[in-house]
């Protein structure tokens, strides 16, 4: 089907000095292709009105949807009202609404708004205003060109809320679109190559659309259904793209891998410890990362000494000398030894050489053993990672919750679906 | 001065689905503006001729200088040299000593390289070739409408080489550009307003353009001299801005604070532990970030409950009992016990409530206490944070690093500035 094409626009001096990663353009992106347009461009122009009123024009006549972020909010900067005016041919009119609406904002903290901020609720006249209930600067909707343009500040919180809250539902309403019913199936321990092979059958499979995503170490797949398309085959095709992809699959729409951990700790009663060498505490901050990780993450040790291993993890000296520290009995020490220091369920351990120093010809770089206890036994993996220190250190991270994950999945056969 | 205009052009769907967040174009931006080029706009565009035609042409006509990435690689997806043959009018045309360059590469890994490969050695027959010696697709360059044009991969790595040792040089030879002599003064424990109106008094200095950058916690403040001016004058003038800023500089063009703070306990023999608590992991993964810290960082422990804080710091139930878990006695404790357990030079200690649960009126989510113990005393500090839980995290780790520098620094009396 053809799909209609969107824009996206952003404004400001901070991204073309490089101050600012553009993050809302990828956000954005992202969400529309989901939505099932194609973003055909994109364009980030400074804080010059000229410059601006020429890529509006552009942005508009490139496609159906446009999206532009920043430049609404109260300094000499900010020129977005001004420069969408000129395309429109219309002037500048105070929105008393929104004007109440930024007072009311500023009585509610005991401020009073400064005379600048009434340039916020100055729109173009034919613009439609578009409420800011989590900041100041309203933004708006416009026609031009027999397109569409939203014009929302560039703060990504309120972008985003901006986004799920004014623009979702006015698309949706506008444009027929096949993303409506978005499935995200999240995979750890496959690569992308092997998923597309994995895949090749679904991917003329009528009224649905194929999709992959990779953000190491997780790649997602994503299936995108057409509005004719029932509720049963939907939910029959996702279980067979879950079952075509099989264990690699740790969630249907759920969260991160630790989110998913957490709920089966959480849910059993039982709970986690860490001993990590190489990933240097990145482990214990990512299971922490998820709000009521309290419930069910006891303790993290980062034994990088030799000596730290043995006091807080029992390694033996004579196991470390005998095979290193980097090796699969050390691991395996490490998992069972914070396992039962800390009293845990489960203990995690870690231990590698991340780089860039430290290798041998026996044990390069990107060497790494990690090992999952369990009240029964103990599962261990070794890796062969490349890449810079950073990447070692997140791929050890990821193949260490995907370990885990796999046998806690594995005892309950189940991969999360929400409702 | 007027500032010689540079124009981004990034090439690829995967960029315009959300796929990949494209930070090569704030990469580039910050380097550009760092060497004294005004970037004017930025865009991307698919993998489709005529877009990709229009926007090369649309950049090389708004700027002195166009720097594009990606659409180089051996696939039908890539048309970058197309697109560029077309705008200079030109055919496209093999490139012999390309094409051996590229069958070199492969034959070095002892692999045969692909007819499709070929492709990438056919570039616009104006075009001046850029040897890529990090990879297989060359880049090059091309002159129109009175400006230059550098095409270059889009994989990160090889796009920052060929920024240092292709488009850098080449832009030094031919623009009289300020940037080439840049210094940073790094800064921690210090807002941006602050530091703006502490170096009001050299707004106006001649032969200097001050900068800021943010990348919270961190601000840098960035000095470019003109060519004229001398180094003795810079060197007066970098000193005289560090000491406008007094101790929140914790280096000049020096790494980030992890690493300054690896060097000094490296050259003092010393050795630092960590004991965690709302930052989860993260104090000792960014410690343990820094290559070569296994000379200086001999343990961090995560000991997120309470039990955990009393077995491996040895803070006392009863202190916990008695002013909670987030307080400046259970830091301190905290701080103490673990370098007392590690035999460490110093102990960090964090504890606080990182949210979105978990807050009282008394303690709100955000309330934090970080301590340093030295073999003569301990620093406390308590932070009232803001944000999201990762944010807190963030800010947290920042305002230790930085409490510890200072610290290590205000012995020294030093700030490290390379020779």
């Amino acid at each position: 089907m053809e799909r209609p094409r969107a824009v996206l626009l952003s404004q400001g001096d901070e991204v073309l000095t490089g101050q600012t990663v553009d993050t809302n353009a990828a956000w954005l992106a992202e969400r529309l292709t989901d939505l099932g347009f194609d973003v055909v461009l994109q364009m980030t122009v400074g804080d010059r009105l000229d410059a601006l009123v020429a890529a509006t024009r552009q942005c508009f006549e490139a496609g159906e949807v446009l999206i532009c972020t920043g430049g609404l909010g109260p300094t000499q900067d900010d020129l977005t009202s001004q420069a969408v005016a000129r395309v429109l041919d219309t002037e500048l009119r105070l929105d008393a609404d929104e004007l109440a609406h930024i007072r009311a904002l500023y009585a509610a903290f005991g401020r009073t708004m400064a005379a600048s901020n009434e340039k916020q609720a100055w729109l173009p006249a034919t613009a439609e205003a578009l409420r800011n209930d989590w900041g100041t600067a309203p933004g708006f909707s416009a026609e031009h060109a027999g397109s569409v343009g939203f014009f929302v500040p560039g703060v990504p919180r309120e972008m985003r809320s901006f986004w799920d809250h004014r623009i979702r539902p006015a698309l949706l309403r506008r444009f027929e679109l096949p993303g409506e019913r978005l499935r995200t199936l999240r995979c750890l321990g496959i690569h992308e190559s092997k998923l597309a092979t994995l895949l090749k059958p679904f991917e003329d499979v009528d009224g649905m659309v194929l999709g992959f995503r990779t953000m190491l170490p997780e790649n997602q797949v994503k299936l995108r259904f057409a509005p004719g398309v029932s509720a049963e085959r939907e939910a029959e095709l996702v279980g067979a793209v879950r079952e075509a992809i099989g264990r690699s699959v740790f969630g249907v729409d759920s969260g991160p891998v630790e989110a998913v951990i957490g709920e089966l700790l959480a849910e059993a009663g039982e709970t986690v410890a860490t001993a990590e060498s190489c990933t240097g505490g990145g482990l214990s901050a990512t299971l922490t990362s998820v709000p009521g990780s309290s419930r069910y993450f006891l303790e993290g040790a980062c034994v990088y000494a030799n000596a730290a291993k043995a006091r807080t993890c029992g390694v033996e000296p004579a196991v470390i000398d005998q095979h290193g520290a980097v090796s699969e009995p050390v691991a395996i020490a490490m998992a069972r030894g914070i396992r039962e220091r800390v009293g845990a369920t489960y203990g995690l351990g870690t231990t590698g050489i991340a780089g860039p120093g430290g290798g041998t010809p026996d044990k390069p770089v990107g060497t790494v053993h990690i090992a999952v206890a369990t009240p029964d036994d103990v599962l261990h993996r070794k890796l062969r990672l490349a890449g810079s220190r950073e990447r070692i250190a997140r791929l050890t991270i990821g193949s260490a919750l995907d370990l885990f994950r796999r046998h806690l999945q594995g005892r309950t056969d189940f991969v999360r679906t929400p409702a």
